[in-house]
């Protein structure tokens, strides 16, 4: 049951599409003090939600702040990342979920202060907060109830489920196609390659560098034939420079966020000055949204938008400021406070609030203004909301690509995420497992970490170990920062213990697909975490770095350096598969409880649950040429059990196709049999439980 | 066997005290190519050491750099720290330990760049290289030549194996006297308050505030009176300011590091302009520790040692030179690279490599000159042997507590470290556990990190778990930030299990003071890998989040946030100790293998080994509280084992007294036999194994 309170005046986010009247009564669960509302929680029960933030799966024990930041390290100690995604899921004897619709600033006390408080504090009380009570007691029940009034999750092209190489760095289409000849000629599978901002004229959004890419339609054609998607970024910021048409258009139409003289708002980012387009605004929406059918023309079919929480570098009025301010402290004695003032002026440049309170939006055509810090959260949000209202006029009935950086829920409707810039860091490995649950909770299906990591060194063994959790993530992609090591997995000594793995990949993408899209059409999660299915079992409830993966399967990845294995904890019998590629799966029964379980650095471990079916592809170089018409399929099960196989073309949106769906049937004695008449599935090798 | 290699000429760092001559030939293991040498890994071969360093036990998979540097993040892609200890020991099949002897930046590439390949690049082969075979085949013999050859180690007073509260915050006598009484009132132990930089008149090195700290001798009298020990920072660098004695002392006797043109060096530290004495000269030296004195003379018996890498915030030439630089941005349209072009004279402002590279030090009476970045690393190893030596002269039969923040092998000898300014992370309480045995290995035997973490925000399950393990370490401080949350015991709700824990220490300190000193007195490690004790275990190699402490216990801490235990390995059959407090402690014998094993909030687990005995005390308020003459003792074992206890009055330096030792023989009936006449172990408390 969904019960709605409405406080003050709300902006309307648009995050809920389900129409759902107020109640006037007094708040339940929690009590209201000042600025806040609180709530004791049960010792030991955990906290799930958050979406993209730091630290557990269970939130308990941090303060977390919904503000989309541009924060690059993603240390245990920060508050925000680039997401702001408001739903809390609080366990204990009667667990409900909380969402706050709220586009400014808000923070949650989980047990910061006090252990047993959970306090939320949002700048101030205009919004409207649900309150989701469990209708069976389950802790699924309250995420698809949250899932089904903000809508159905966007759905990406099936070639999106294939790996992508990418790097920021990539200069020009020379580089593309040493890219693509690096994978094919190593015989590493390849869907897409992301072209980052060195693609464009000087960093100008909807431009390719002539230089540099002087014939992008010839590259994405010739990409295309190799089954190879190029996916380019866009930028929130437009850059100021007389001549550049999204510029002097957007100038001329008054679509860019003013300040409250009426001033365009100048922040810099990649190209040096720019201005940002008033996302919330929707004509000047549309008219960003429609900026992409120059790409869209050009043979591409896929983008990510970065840069729009909104990141700015610097506006032009505080650079002056701080200059003149650091001129001063010339010829001075500083010492420690003085010296941390100097610095302080610069550190504080980039993304300062003070800077995003001091522009603002005009959302409807009434000319009433908001200032930009109230609804900050709804930026990148809006951004991609631009682009996919666009497809869906320029495209209607196919699916293109589209992934953002920074996100707030209803944003889940038009795009994925990617888990923004992480670090090659173990530690991040970690954190991508632990962030897909809450992602899912939060309708954010389509996404994945940067594999490898992004900005830092990566190591062979870091890059293998991640790319053996990224096999599962609907976003595969390998990215990197310019300055790093170079991150292509044909660089490394360990080349073909990569390559085995990303092969595998495509074994499992039939799963994978079918996974991802029951989860958008059924509002249900694709990541869960061990307690949404065995809830009530206490190590279940602890059991961090484990995930299930949809129907069937449950994740334990290594993420530790020179780790040969990992302990596990199996909240049933399971049967273990061991994989180093595509021809080499090894299946092992393990009984419920605590195992340690060996992982060679070469060898992926994942686990069937019991009862279930995990159909299998023979590996492929690409998406297009992964043959769904001939699975295997391995299977842990006692009595006749099924697998619903749901598969479509991957690009049109006949989603609701009978046809789309089948059923595998598999018994014991390892018979199959498929409703429908694809019969897809030619032969399982099923495990039969032993006997207790 | 130990055989050294000379290269070049090196500078005598004195780190190595036994005079062992240089063989001529060709130096085994490794090739040398270019300016590096490299070996070959064997697979899975562990490689230990590095002392102070992020990352693993097992260095494997990562690039260091011995570069003594103030870094505040201890992230996992940092390549330094504070301290440069240049010792590693190789496994494989024949094991054996290499030193290298050289103060410049080394480099120490551990299958970063090939998994299978070790590098070591120094800046210049000016240096001497020790290699260390094993002598019986075991990594700890490797590790007792090398200890052997570069002296014992430092020895503190017992009272610092007592609980210390400290607090870069502490600005009034006032401020000390509300800790103290914080604890006293709350019946929390406590046997030492830092003082950091507050106490000072304006930062100034041996100066105390007059209006802040009106009495220093009066305060520290008070404090000891109530067994609590102050012990002040002293910083590395001098406060340019006329009339400070000690600014214009080593003026007029040009004590301080000049430039080439024989200008004094002036960078800045938190007073402002400051110069760097100059600790490798031993005139200097000696004047920079006889002024401890001073705060001696106040009844102080402890000092650390800080910014002695020496952290530098700016020197004066390159704060005027980056601040006309800045101003050249004024008016410009920054893009991307010029913003990091600005933003990076700022970030590179503190610890610049080139200042490092524009002073010099005279070593000798000679009047020759050594640029400061070649002998970078022995600055803080100086300074403290500045302290260590005055100390020796002032206080010859006295120990004074004395650690410090940079560190070379060599300073081993003269004081102890903190593993520097971490944050509250619960990645860096796992780095604290991890950075124990590979610091004992270099010769720090007193070490500890800031229990709480020093940055950032704690919360109160994180002081909690980290101080379960801090017990355990000879250095138990809590530590904490100006800015951050209050992080004294008695500051949050679970204050109750704060206490209890700490409480514990003091039952555990007659185990850990005598496996200390015997640790120093015998060049051994009291921090173990457990491949050291169970070496051939490839699950024991693998273990990297416990640890062996002394003759007969490991470790095993809970480091992760909401956990309710953790996965243990046991290599044999151990008696699992788990203790809330000092009356409560339960035993349970667990079977070699792997285990899950429960830990509440508020319990500590480690483990007791088969045939060992563990001595354990009556709690108290402080050391000097502490009963040791009557104690209890847990044993384990199935036939008659002893214990031999080190014990003195933790004062003087009476080390070789036989008398201080005392061998305890435990039979499975419950006998208790005591050699001497001192009998201190009334009763114990058996478990005898159970049979296979």
């Amino acid at each position: 049951m969904i019960r709605k309170f409405t406080f003050g005046n709300p902006f309307p986010t648009e995050a809920v599409v389900v129409s759902c009247p107020a109640e006037p009564g007094e708040l339940p669960y929690f009590s209201r003090e000042g600025g806040s509302i609180s709530c004791k929680m049960a010792s030991g029960a955990p906290v799930y939600g958050l979406g993209e933030q730091v630290r557990g799966i269970n939130k308990r024990g941090w303060t977390y702040t919904s503000n989309c930041t541009d924060e690059p390290n993603h240390l245990e100690s920060c508050h925000s990342l680039y997401g702001a995604h408001n739903f809390l899921l609080v366990g204990g004897e009667k667990p409900f979920g909380i969402f706050i619709d709220y586009p400014g600033t808000l923070t949650f006390d989980i047990g910061y202060t006090r252990q047993d408080t959970l306090t939320i504090t949002p700048e101030d009380w205009n919004l409207d907060l649900y309150l989701i009570e469990a209708e069976d007691g389950t802790y699924l029940s309250i995420v698809r109830q949250f899932r089904k009034i903000i809508g159905r999750s966007y759905i990406a092209p099936k070639w999106a489920f294939g790996y992508g190489q990418s790097r920021w760095g990539y200069k020009t289409q020379e580089d593309i196609r040493q890219v693509a000849e690096g994978h094919r000629k190593n015989g590493i599978p390849l869907d897409a390659i992301y072209m980052d901002i060195d693609y464009m004229e000087r960093y100008k959004d909807f431009t390719v560098s002539k230089e540099r890419f002087p014939d992008l339609p010839g590259l994405a054609a010739d990409m295309k034939q190799e089954g190879i998607h190029l996916v380019p970024i866009i930028d929130a910021g437009v850059k100021v420079e007389d001549g550049y048409s999204v510029y002097e258009e957007g100038m001329e139409k008054g679509y860019f966020c003013k300040e409250a003289d009426g001033t365009v708002f100048t922040g810099a980012v990649w190209p040096g000055k720019a201005h940002f387009p008033d996302m919330l605004n929707p004509a000047a929406r549309r008219w960003f949204g429609m900026k992409y059918k120059v790409l869209l023309d050009m043979g591409i079919d896929g983008f990510w938008n970065d840069m729009n929480e909104p990141a700015i570098f610097y506006s032009e009025k505080r650079l002056n400021q701080v200059l003149d301010q650091a001129a001063e402290f010339k010829g001075k004695n500083l010492d420690l406070e003085k010296t941390n003032q100097l610095l302080g002026l610069f550190s504080s440049l980039a993304n300062n609030p003070e800077d995003y309170r001091s522009f603002y939006h005009e959302p409807g055509n009434t000319g009433e203004r908001i200032r930009h810090d109230k609804v900050h959260n709804l930026y990148g949000y809006n951004m991609t909301r631009a682009a996919g209202e666009a497809f869906e006029e320029l495209e209607p009935d196919k699916r293109i690509l589209m992934f953002s950086r920074s996100s707030y829920v209803g944003m889940h409707r038009y795009g994925g995420i990617w888990q923004g810039d992480n670090l090659s860091w173990w530690s991040h490995l970690l954190m991508n497992v632990k962030m897909m649950p809450s992602l899912n909770m939060c309708g954010f299906l389509y996404t994945g970490a940067d594999l490898g990591g992004f900005g830092a060194d990566t190591t062979e063994d870091l890059l293998l170990r991640w790319l053996q959790f990224g096999i599962f993530t609907p976003l595969m992609r390998n990215h990197s920062a310019m300055g790093t090591r170079e991150q292509e997995a044909y660089r490394f000594s360990n080349m073909e213990s990569l390559k085995r793995i990303i092969q595998l990949r495509y074994c499992l993408l039939p799963y994978l697909y079918s996974e991802y899209m029951k989860a958008a059409l059924e509002d249900t999660m694709m990541f869960r975490p061990l307690s949404f299915d065995y809830q009530g079992d206490p190590e279940a409830l602890q059991t961090e770095d484990q995930v299930l993966l949809g129907d069937g399967l449950m994740l334990a990845p290594v993420y530790q350096q020179n780790a040969l294995g990992r302990y596990v904890y199996l909240p049933e019998d399971m049967l273990l598969i061991t994989a180093s590629g595509p021809d080499d799966f090894r299946f092992r029964e393990l009984k419920a409880g605590h195992h340690y379980v060996e992982a060679a650095p070469e060898e992926v471990i994942f686990f069937l649950r019991k009862g279930h079916i995990l159909p299998l592809a023979q590996t492929a170089e690409n998406v297009e040429q992964l043959d769904e018409t001939r699975l295997t399929a391995a299977a842990y099960l006692s009595e006749e059990s099924s697998y619903l196989l749901y598969d479509d073309d991957g690009i049109s949106k006949d989603y609701e196709n009978p046809d789309n769906y089948e059923t595998i049937t598999v018994s014991p004695d390892g018979t199959v049999r498929c409703s429908g008449n694809k019969g897809r599935i030619l032969k399982a090798k099923v495990f039969v439980p032993a006997e207790d």
